[in-house]
């Protein structure tokens, strides 16, 4: 059975979301990773809880607000500007060292991103990336508005490339996004960044690797 | 407006789930407080998602599977033995040092748990701590197979009590389940037991408190 279409989760997986660190470090010194941290965690939770509750947010509220809650809770002096400027960090993440090669090894097939982020968050990224003739689809979940691992998100790119669940490759490296992949139905690439154990939600990834280039060595394998 | 039923969360608000940690501890020293913490904040991560994925297992799987995802990450040995002393720890959470004594003050109204728990979990963590007496209803959401914050949880409250939501008040010590409980309609008093600044969720609580007592006094004020 062949792969015919490969969609990318975007934050943690082509974009490196802890690169916001050194400028969390310039404004609060030694709390950078700390504030990194917390702010990402609490970015997905609010994702999660917000899609449970009905009461969904675009991801730029979200991850705003989760900014917003870690300062508080890290006792950080937050200001206005300060908050102006991480937010705007956001949009110029840096992509791991594999993601630009290993995506033009990959250009065989159609590609697309399938991410939590809002529309104009995912063009910014992606262009202040050099990444934009790449990807074919820009596939936001604010068309469904309710956040990943929602049926209704994954559903997105069957729809979208006009193939069923199992002929798409998904690629993500969060663990909780592949299992929720997976059970959609999804063939999923778990890039293992941070080395963890797999998420224990009834589902499993259909291969587990370390970068992004071993995904196009996974797919000729297939052939 | 009077408030005429009160519920209340259980994990975190009357039983301290970090109780666990001198069991812990006493298994792998100096690693208790860091597995308790994982454990817990994992076990909440599996409700969401599972919830979210449309993928329900009960209270009691999904406390064994954060438990075990935790040993894991953290490079722990946890035997079947160690983990299911871990588990029956569970059953025998400590409750807060206010909680026997505050309920007995708010006994004139009708009392709910409205919890996680499976329904055999709640009944014995509940008889345990000697407190089955206080409780007309333990109300759990393996009934509706979806966990908090979705609102068919907190409907099980008004569909039992026979009240609007908004007579309702409803006591957690869980930020997001006090946004949760407040964006249903309930009025909510939120024990802030850790000092947390509030969820950026967009529903806020009716009273911020530090202790049950205080919960008491609010209602006496009310009147």
């Amino acid at each position: 059975m062949t792969i015919k279409a490969l969609a990318f989760d975007a934050y943690g997986t082509l974009f490196d979301v802890h690169s916001v660190t050194a400028l969390c470090d310039e404004f609060f010194p030694d709390r950078g990773a700390a504030l990194s941290q917390l702010w990402r965690s609490k970015q997905l939770e609010y994702t999660w809880l917000r899609s449970l509750m009905s009461n969904y947010e675009d991801f730029w509220h979200v991850t705003e607000a989760a900014l917003s809650f870690a300062g508080e809770a890290l006792k950080l002096d937050l200001t206005d500007d300060k908050q102006a400027r991480l937010m705007n960090a956001y949009l110029h993440l840096t992509p791991y060292p594999d993601v630009t090669s290993a995506l033009k090894c990959l250009s065989h097939l159609p590609l697309a991103i399938l991410s939590n982020g809002a529309p104009q968050m995912l063009t910014e990224v992606v262009a202040n990336a050099n990444l934009s003739a790449e990807f074919k689809h820009l596939l936001s979940v604010d068309s469904v508005k309710i956040f990943k691992p929602h049926a209704s998100v994954y559903q997105l790119a069957p729809d979208t490339f006009g193939v069923a669940p199992h002929e798409i490759g998904f690629v993500s490296s969060n663990g909780w996004d592949v299992a929720g992949a997976a059970h959609f139905g999804f063939r999923t690439f778990w890039i293992n960044r941070n080395k963890q154990p797999p998420e224990k939600l009834g589902a499993q990834a259909f291969r587990v690797v370390s970068t992004l280039h071993d995904v196009a060595d996974e797919l000729q394998k297939m052939n």
